[in-house]
């Protein structure tokens, strides 16, 4: 073999991994979308088979022995490649570590999954739903342990989605949150309350809120001709190339807030996977890089730049073209400090930049806790409820606002939470960056945020998964990652909302 | 090899295809629907690449090697799974006779061509889409001589559509409808005409024409758990299985009766995948054995139940209610003239029942010409405008209410314009038959019309493709085709309607 032979073989078998990709993709958010109930079944079917054929491409001996020829000759190869095959045979190694009919089965699983999750939550029945994450969580163990039968399976399951990441590393980031949030928090609460009442118990026609998406799509500068918006019950993003992503809102009609901040959210993950080099396209390293890099792009849109002063001020007048009774008499400070309520809640969702750290938390407990045989299944209601009573202060009155809120267990993303709250401190760390280059407030106050998409493209989202996220954080950040950052951001945002 | 096995095997791999096909079909669905317009490029890698593997499964030794064992074999074998082979067999036969890399250009090409044609009718600019025009043809041609050297290519053309058809057979059809259909039109023209003005120019909201289309599909018996209505420029049905039906419509605010009677239309192609027996699920055999029965069924629920005098009667309350103001004064006697109101108009789709055949003729010949050499692509406006000047006595203003008007020869349906026709007039055979036992004017008034559809159900739907289409159109009317059905049931119904 020829490293150009080699490289044809395993170019030719990312295609085909990646035509996989794109079809299984396809059939999941159309599942999401527009499918009928009763077809998840076929569907399921459909998936197993293409899930199938790409294990079977993966962990082919062709693709391999391409990939491994490559890694030994990996001085003829350019710093792109070198990359690719890095990732691949790191993944592989994962992959290939699972028996394929388990694989399967867990794939055929996941599918299961989605309907009994939806009808469990649906009837506040954890019960139901009880078999299903107990199955998910021991396969997901039991992988890690194919894979690393040396390591603590959740380190390997964190380790997956940010390359790094520990139990040590994310119980020491966890605790510099608390240190600072929860007396922050109690300050907030001891000061009256800020009045939202206006953008709840009123009637915001759906139509309406679909032409606001519109507007805020393109303010956040979205080429909506790469980028769709559909209706699901649960926001998310998907991706099957750079010129064919799809963001999904949900719109309620007793608030425009709930889908305005979706879109902008998603839309977050959007601008990340719209703007990855096109070198990357159709291989290994287009999109994201990680779970929690992309929560800093969807929640550094979402919060530092969408509930900020500037933007609120900056989208008002739409605000009030498009609901025009509903907001009468509301001026944009009000609606400013509408949308930075900050005060415990059940739903992380919806839960503001304050409180919504120790959402996560509990979320993160609750899977270490679960990964170490600590916490049984059965008991998942209780534990739910102890925890947010403990760190939120909070009654849970039933499962549907507790235990089953999220979509996640139920869509095998084990270990994803802890993402959340590390993309949130990123992001703020990114800001103080930005900051240095940028006028951040007058980019968005003139209406173009280019100036700060510019940023994100040049420092972040261009690289796709070049560098691990910790390196990358580094090169954008010129420091290591130091969650102070977010503190203070908070600190400093809530004081003066709260006059503290 | 034993029959079990050679069983096993073409199980195995007719499952397989079927996940392609399923991949596929809700790739496009999602292409027409959901996609963002930048993304058709990605989506035809990801095509191409799944049918060049559904053609390597399909042209495997493997399955060949089972399908000729059991075909060799098949007193050994039951009369479902005997039919199973003759189907793949002969399907076999034709994909077989392309070159694999003709096949996935094929796939490509027609990803292409949907985008082409759209602008193409966007701008009215029919040389924008002449090449495509002229690849599409000549790439069919080519096809049916591989399959069939000896033969004319129409006439092998016709055959994938409807087994058993010919030029000939089309012809002598063709001749049959215009003795009877030109004069009856003529005596119509003659007449003063009936008044629509009422469901034309005023607006029906789309809000309100969606809730329409979901009582309308409760109307024609549709589990909606199964099918779902999406939204497109053109409407469609596909199935993906007999749970995952879909259906789409598209909503003009300037009149009701496009989207109703494209849902009513598009219904009747999802009630015939519906119910298909269960027994034939996942195999070659599930769903519509041809375009002209399924054109049989679509057009019966569109034409013979949704413009009778019965079915108004029963859903105009339904549109009172939704559309109060427009339809203020109104009776049901006169929605039921205004939808038959027949004269002669540009757009084959919205052709009413006594002019459509016309419409589809003119396609036919224009078809023929491409096919034999007698027409060349860079003359198709002016023929077309000629024929609709011969056939209908109309000017045709511009291509895009012209020949750019369709979306079939985009899609690559060379051959399938027939079927139209062909399907009207079966549909009115059928409804003689049903008569026999059924009280069809009754069953409409009641509002359940399961004695109609169960009837259709018990005669056509279930069979799938068990027998070719001029077998199972003989087993469900007792007797052969014949058109004079057809030109009996318009004459009787336009004689009444314009006092002839």
């Amino acid at each position: 073999m020829t490293t150009q032979e080699a490289l044809k073989i395993y170019r030719e078998k990312t295609e085909q991994l990646h035509a996989l990709g794109h079809a299984m993709g396809v059939l999941h958010y159309d599942g999401a979308t527009a499918a009928p109930a009763e077809s998840a079944e076929g569907r399921g079917k459909t998936l197993a088979y293409l899930s199938g054929c790409a294990y079977e491409i993966e962990t082919s001996p062709e693709m391999l022995e391409a990939a491994n020829w490559l890694n030994a000759h990996k001085e003829e190869l350019n710093q792109q490649d070198r990359r690719e095959i890095q990732v691949f045979l790191r993944e592989n190694e994962f992959t290939a570590a699972i028996p394929k009919e388990e694989y399967v089965a867990y794939v055929e699983l996941l599918n299961k999954a989605d309907a009994v999750w939806h009808k469990a939550k649906q009837d506040s029945d954890f019960a139901s739903f009880a078999p299903i994450v107990k199955d998910i969580f021991a396969t997901n163990v039991r992988f890690d342990k194919y894979y690393k039968p040396d390591r603590a399976p959740y380190d390997t399951q964190l380790d997956r989605y940010e390359k790094g990441l520990t139990m040590e590393k994310t119980d020491a980031f966890f605790n510099a949150l608390k240190e600072r949030i929860v007396p922050l928090l109690k300050k907030v609460m001891a000061k009256p309350q800020v009045d939202d009442s206006f953008i709840w118990g009123k009637v915001y026609p759906t139509e309406a809120q679909r032409k606001f998406s519109d507007y805020l799509m393109e303010v956040i500068t979205i080429d909506r001709k790469r980028c769709s918006i559909g209706e699901t019950e649960h926001p998310f993003t998907t991706n099957f190339n750079k010129k064919d992503v799809r963001i999904t809102t949900h719109y309620h009609e007793e608030t425009p807030v709930y889908s305005m901040y979706s879109v902008i959210h998603e839309g977050g993950h959007a601008l990340y996977e719209l703007h990855t080099a096109d070198s990357l396209e159709g291989t290994i390293l287009a999109g994201g890089v990680s779970m929690s890099i992309h929560e800093s792009q969807s929640r550094f849109m979402e919060n530092i730049i969408g509930r900020s002063r500037a933007f609120i001020e900056l989208i008002f007048p739409k605000m009030q073209e498009l609901f025009p009774e509903q907001l009468k008499g509301v001026t944009a400070e009000q609606m400013y400090r509408a949308v930075n309520k900050a005060e415990p809640s059940l739903i992380r969702t919806e839960a503001d930049e304050l409180t919504y750290a120790l959402h996560v938390l509990v979320r993160y407990e609750i899977e270490k806790g679960l990964f170490d045989g600590s916490i049984a299944v059965e008991d998942l209601p209780k534990i739910w409820n102890d925890k947010y009573k403990e760190y939120l202060g909070i009654d849970v009155p039933d499962d549907k606002r507790g235990v089953l809120q999220d979509s996640h267990w139920s869509g095998g993303n084990v270990g994803y939470f802890p993402s959340y709250a590390l993309g949130s401190a990123y992001g703020a760390q990114m800001l103080a960056k930005m900051r240095q280059t940028v006028d951040v407030d007058a980019a968005v106050r003139s209406g173009d945020l280019h100036p700060i998409t510019d940023w994100l493209e040049e420092h972040i989202w261009k690289f796709g998964a070049m560098y691990d996220p910790m390196e990358l954080l580094e090169r954008a950040l010129g420091e290591p990652f130091d969650p102070k950052y977010f503190t203070d951001y908070l600190e400093k945002k809530f004081t003066e909302i709260y006059g503290l």
